[in-house]
């Protein structure tokens, strides 16, 4: 069992390793003595771990319910987000009670919100149970909810107080969710780390699995921490993401998160290797990465649809864009483009 | 004009005076070069102030559009909320850009919450256009709309980055309106200032409006910043409001929360009174102020009415809730009581 301290605005502890769904209530007891909490999560994620998660608030004591919304990308809207908080205030919940969000990014993100907003701020602990909640959504307290103009739109920064991510559950988790978290996880390695990179490279990650969350992790602590609210350095996070969103939006979320940051950063190297903005050309390597785990590196829209995509996408700032090119496997820099420029680039 | 400064999360100007309206586009130039900037208003506010407002932007060269809603505290919902994030979006504003709250409490609360959720939070400047939003709701960050369970269930603290009250505005104020102001401003008075209450129980407080205003934003500004997020001192601002909140709910909001206030002040110094917690017998000196500025003294609902309306509120915490009771003019304190000691006390 691995422990990453974060200190952001708050500090609290990620926790990693086998069935670490047993620490929850001894956890929740100490921290929020006497708090009552209610469990979100999705159908799916529901009918698999619901009953331990609740079984093992019941051994301590802890008064519990739940809210259960229907699996996918598409709750993740403002109706099911006002549902959870009218259900909060029916219960009668108050804002030093719990709310627990059990699942993937979908549910994270809305329920790091809803914690956030039910009478301005109540707690708020991560289960994450997909590989890519696990290195990515869960930590960082990035928490949002879909427009109908596009993806994320509308959310706050909010941090859990605790996250922990039980590596017995992905056992349940279908092989290309679980793909899709290891496209995050290549990504933390162009970005910050080589060494993780040629382990993913190996494929078989399954093998070192801790290690690598432990990483992923750590890695997307440092990025945060130095930069908590998304003014710079996080932007780095973003490898691959700004066309990930417009593929995800042209496919109307049909493409998955991960496969779509796959091709993302796909793209992004392959531009910036052909624009000589690379020191290595780093695109083959991550492609043979991404093919040791099973994930796509290309899509059937072109350049131009999704360059138009890209441009309703929250990442523009005026008439610039944010790209996050990689120098070399291990090394990112962010660079301030025109969109002209970027649609020039892109080719 | 007056200047008060705040220095909370953010640090901002509460600017007040005659024809502060006429600041705003040089101040947006100087803080914001380049930003667009969207005015949200009322229906009513809009009819009477959006074209001077607009204009000064104009002037000043500045990027601008509007986004108005229906008069009324109706409209302080979910669905008005995600209107205006759907406009942002649609209009592809950015986080650079600039929400300018133009209006009463309804309106300052919702662009509050609208601006910290745009894209995790874009730029605000409240213009409180009632003297309700300008002694209370425009300073403190304090954001919010209401759920179908009760009122401002669901928000945020966002700090606005500067305020101008402009008190030409309020020669178009409704009296009603006005009043309801002097309700929170007697308030201030008892919690805070004696000097201030004396000044407002001899009526006649436009001869003294700037001073009043100026008064009760420092007597905010300086709870606020001991406590921002609510979890002590502040609540000493919800002295009369706990019983208000519930007043307000049973008439389905058609008692007007200054109306409200006022009477919750009359029944809790009254309680504090009769079951002797109060130095002086604050009860009278208030509610002969209230008279003086022509607020309602009383209400027709039953004590065991409001009690079980407060139960539902948020100001409960598990089986305690905290009042705030008059100790003299210009000193409350805080009291932890259980339910069932409360609903005995209100008699």
């Amino acid at each position: 069992m691995e422990t990453v301290k974060v200190n952001a605005s708050k500090n609290y502890d990620v926790i990693i390793g086998v069935d670490t769904v047993a620490l929850l209530g001894k956890k929740i007891n100490e921290m929020f003595p006497g708090a009552t909490v209610c469990v979100v999560s999705d159908s799916t994620v529901a009918r698999l771990h619901m009953q331990t998660v609740r079984r093992n608030l019941e051994q301590y004591g802890i008064k519990n319910s739940s809210f259960v919304f229907e699996h996918g990308e598409g709750s993740k809207n403002p109706e099911v987000l006002f549902e959870i908080l009218e259900y909060l205030a029916q219960k009668h919940f108050t804002r030093d009670d719990v709310l627990v969000a059990l699942g993937g990014g979908v549910t994270g993100d809305i329920t790091g919100l809803a914690a956030a907003l039910y009478m301005r701020g109540m707690h708020l602990v991560q289960m994450p149970t997909t590989l890519l909640a696990m290195v990515d959504s869960s930590v960082g307290g990035k928490t949002a909810v879909n427009l109908k103009a596009g993806k994320n739109l509308a959310g706050v920064f909010n941090q859990p107080e605790l996250v922990l991510c039980d590596t017995k559950m992905l056992s349940t988790l279908p092989r290309p969710y679980f793909n899709d978290g290891m496209a995050e996880v290549i990504k933390y390695g162009v970005i910050a780390d080589k060494e993780l990179f040629d382990l993913t490279a190996q494929g078989n990650p399954e093998r070192n699995i801790e290690k690598i969350i432990t990483r992923c992790v750590t890695i997307k602590r440092d990025i945060v921490c130095s930069d908590e609210f998304d003014h710079g350095k996080r932007q780095l996070l973003n490898f691959g993401h700004t066309i990930a969103h417009a593929i995800e939006k042209i496919s109307d979320f049909k493409f998955s998160h991960g496969s779509a940051v796959a091709v993302g950063m796909v793209i992004i190297s392959d531009m910036a290797n052909k624009n000589g903005l690379s020191e290595d050309n780093c695109c083959n390597d991550i492609i043979d990465a991404l093919l040791e785990n099973n994930l796509p590196i290309g899509c059937p829209y072109s350049t131009k649809e999704i360059f138009h995509a890209t441009v309703n996408d929250k990442k523009c700032s005026g008439e610039k864009i944010t790209i996050i090119i990689p120098k070399k496997i291990g090394e990112c820099k962010l660079m301030q483009v025109t969109l002209s420029e970027f649609e020039r680039m892109l080719g």
